[in-house]
């Protein structure tokens, strides 16, 4: 359960589409999970009701055999947060966890971003 | 997109049940949540297989109309990490993230924990 938590709150996000689209967000999520050398054990997607003002947000997660990505976005604020947590149960997945917040960042084409970490399970 | 993100990593757990127990685990997320006045729009669950030592763990998430609630259990340790992240559009659903953690950390009865939190989306 030792493991490193990565955040990222993305703002001014010029990708519009990963923010409204499930499909292609999930779909990039499947991508760079694979690409970052973890496993996905499953998924849940949900999509917000549009609203006056335009397209619902997206939120979402991938269960990981090493813990979870979870996504969560608002169109209305050009907006995103990104968690990735990994465990390095048999091998230090660190890099794979900052390999995949910094792809998932790159995707969403960020105006700025505010980046924060944590050690978990330091104690077990 | 502005809100708390609680995390409690719990050693030493007292309640077996809940570390291998799915369904019993998935059923307390779902009555504390509601408990706590916040609302599920979807949930995953993944058990890891059995081992030599023991039963696998338990990971998943409950998708929140305010952002997430996420688990992993570690039954060979006796251990778990939660996640609560909740963002405050429309109220202030920090008491509530708070009263959330501390509902599922006190079922675990764990004999020790290491609790962190950070602040999320404080430039949008």
């Amino acid at each position: 359960m030792n493991g490193l938590h990565l955040t990222a709150d993305l703002y001014d996000c010029a990708n519009h589409t990963l923010l409204v689209d499930e499909a292609a967000l999930a779909g990039l999520c499947q991508n760079e999970v694979a690409k970052a050398g973890l496993q996905t054990v499953g998924e849940r997607w949900h999509c917000f009701p549009s609203h006056p003002d335009g397209p619902g947000g997206i939120t979402g997660v991938v269960l990981l055999a090493e813990s979870h990505l979870a996504i969560h976005t608002w169109p209305e604020r050009t907006a995103v947060t990104l968690d990735v947590y990994v465990c390095n149960f048999g091998r230090d997945n660190s890099e794979a966890a900052k390999a995949l917040l910094n792809a998932l960042t790159t995707a969403f084409e960020p105006g700025h971003k505010h980046c924060q970490q944590l050690q978990r399970g330091e104690l077990g």
